[in-house]
């Protein structure tokens, strides 16, 4: 297969079942977060799946490869990005349960149709973007940044985009907990699942891992922490099983 | 001082300035938790301070025998405890900072003023009263499960009691996250602090301490993690530092 790679890019290995990915040298690379989220949402054979705010197309690449979704979507706004995921998607062979679409999360209910997902994932922009300080023509700042996209934008298109009873499945920070929860109750997805990522024991969680029910019952588990690394600062087993490489560090 | 104790009454020492509580022997004690929000809360000098729900009065005990607040409402519905609790601040020599008032949660806004606490402070029932299996004058059971207030009504009230500003600061479950947060926003009050307590590293959290602002900004901060034992099952630094006595396994 030839597949265009531009100067700027460079291929990395996912490390699971050949899987690789087109990433931009200095850009906006994935890191733990996509690949917590990918494994954290529970997808069954047959299930259709939407990865919003999908960048690279890490999320709907492991999902494809490690799960039996009949079809995989990956939105994208910025067209750049799609275009290097959707090279990605044709590398790994994964044309026919995996789409990457360029558009705008806020049209996506009006583009794909409502109750129309089993599944929706997500690795939002982290960062309330409180001012006008930023490049909105900004690669890095536009994924990490709540500028073409808020989180009540992505709850309120999840809540819409689900089947009831579909599940809902996002990686954020804990500071955006009260938000979380407040917007997933508000648009009717309730929250069923919530972890905390810590990056060792008796740190402070910097990462959380929710899943929620379109229209569920009110009931929340609690799961057992994640570390990232363990007491002698090594990857802790749980990671070393999802996430065999080099990654960036979360903290 | 002589102060009344019946045959199924007990004095314990909350080995803490000499601090003492009547308990009854086999009726509901107070346990970790209520400790642990009573060191939780930030009280200051000259504050006014309730606790919504008070049982044995152990937290308004410890928080006039750990502050300089100035008065310290102890309001609990049961008169039977509520009398217990009033023979514990005697007992204490705490009767000119710590008053217990017999009354309803949900009355409490017309018996204090709305906007008239700086910090309102509560270890409310935790069980969701699901039927009508439970025996409504058993002690224990009215301690535990949301017979005669629920959780909206603490925290609806909380709500009101505080002046603008003013400290919510409670002990609960975390499969109520999801209320809990819902209702502190739907009360303006807006959840600022949040530390989940574990058994011990590795185990799910069974308790969280949420502190919130009336009123506040919203950002949730995430604290450390509270463990309770450590990998070697003795009790934590930290546990060790606010509670040293023997305690119910709050497992």
């Amino acid at each position: 297969m030839n597949i265009n790679l531009y100067d700027d890019e460079r291929i990395d290995d996912l490390q699971y079942k050949g899987l690789k990915l087109i990433q931009k040298k200095g850009g906006f690379c994935f890191g733990l977060d996509a690949v917590l989220v990918a494994n954290f949402a529970d997808v069954k054979k047959g299930d259709s799946v939407i990865d919003l705010g999908t960048g690279t197309g890490i999320i709907p690449i492991l999902i494809a490869g490690k799960t039996e979704a009949t079809a995989v979507i990956g939105l994208e706004i910025q067209n750049e990005m799609a275009d290097m995921a959707k090279r990605s998607v044709e590398m790994n062979s994964l044309g026919d349960r995996v789409r990457i679409v360029s558009g705008d999360i806020k049209n996506s209910v009006e583009n794909f149709g409502a109750s129309s997902f089993n599944v929706v994932v997500t690795n939002p922009p982290y960062m309330n973007h409180g001012g006008g300080l930023l490049n909105t023509s900004d690669t890095k700042a536009i994924s990490r940044h709540e500028i073409l996209c808020t989180l009540e934008d992505v709850i309120k298109a999840s809540g819409r985009l689900l089947i009831p009873g579909g599940q809902f499945a996002m990686v954020h920070r804990p500071d955006r907990l009260a938000d979380i929860v407040w917007l997933m109750r508000k648009y009717e997805i309730e929250p069923k699942y919530l972890r905390f990522v810590y990056p060792s024991p008796y740190k402070k969680a910097n990462l959380l891992l929710i899943k929620g029910s379109r229209q569920g019952r009110p009931q929340l588990k609690m799961m057992e922490p994640l570390y990232v690394y363990d007491e002698k600062g090594n990857f802790s087993k749980e990671i070393n099983e999802i996430y065999c490489r080099e990654v960036e560090d979360i903290e």
